[in-house]
């Protein structure tokens, strides 16, 4: 890994990273859900303790978004960015109760160069989240777009006639 | 449909639902991304122009955010809320910009009885979300648990000796 981050080339199958941790703030699983996710589990104790959940969860979509924050963070820092073109699988296991603590654990699955030829490619890879008592809350395969390394000299690239 | 909203029995394969439109607010484009999604071509104009979107884009975890908030509000109201189990599919075919005007139409795709017998079934439906111009900017293809409509009067559930 250079400092410009990881290329297609730098990323193996069965190559494994892991984020940081980072606490499910109380007051930001009522937000989130407030603005995008509003209901009764998501915002209110006690409709929350009446459903199926038994209490408060956060929404699925602010555990994806937090588990984007991980990984962005990660040293799963790809050159260009972490660019996903699509998820495969995004399951929710688990709920996510405020308070929890979470981190992600990452695994390469699949590395395909572009059929087009063009400098990059496709790397498979899963995601799992996980609260502070290793149960997971999520899973998720995604697609992400990652750039071939430059060739730092054209000359390089071409074979030598010998 | 009655006041509890639509119960297992009410989703029929091919039902369509449409959601109403939502603004993308610039400034939630660049505090979503803040949080969660802080890569520079979510939040800084001139390295997004540099990047390969051409400009700033929403973060796809925003995205889809907003197609809960979309489906959350529309005409799809489910008896006991609208629970995801999970996602087969979630794919970003075209980028959202800020001041884009989003709405999501869905479909029934699949509806199947638990088979453990509980009162309830997994629905699959799609949900595409489109921009002003009609451009699909997020597909996906979700399960959701929905319950069975409760039976009024225990007798109406004993098949009569006849």
């Amino acid at each position: 890994m250079t400092d410009d981050g990881l290329w297609f080339e730098d990323l193996k199958i069965g190559m494994t990273f892991r984020s940081g941790e980072v606490v499910v703030d109380p007051a930001q699983v009522r937000s989130f859900a407030a603005e995008f996710d509003p209901q009764p589990f998501h915002l209110d104790d006690a409709a929350a303790r009446a459903s199926r959940f038994g209490g408060l969860v956060a929404s699925g979509w602010h555990t994806a978004a937090i588990t984007m924050k991980l990984l962005v963070g990660s040293e799963l820092r790809i050159a260009g960015g972490l660019i996903g073109l699509g998820v495969d699988e995004l399951a929710w296991p688990a709920p996510v109760r405020p308070g929890d603590v979470l981190h992600a654990e990452s695994q390469v699955l699949d590395s395909r160069p572009s059929r087009s030829g063009a400098p990059r490619g496709v790397v498979v890879m899963r995601t799992t989240t996980l609260n502070q008592e290793g149960t997971v809350v999520q899973q998720m395969t995604a697609k992400l777009l990652v750039p071939r390394r430059p060739v730092p000299d054209e000359r390089a690239a071409i074979p030598s006639p010998s």
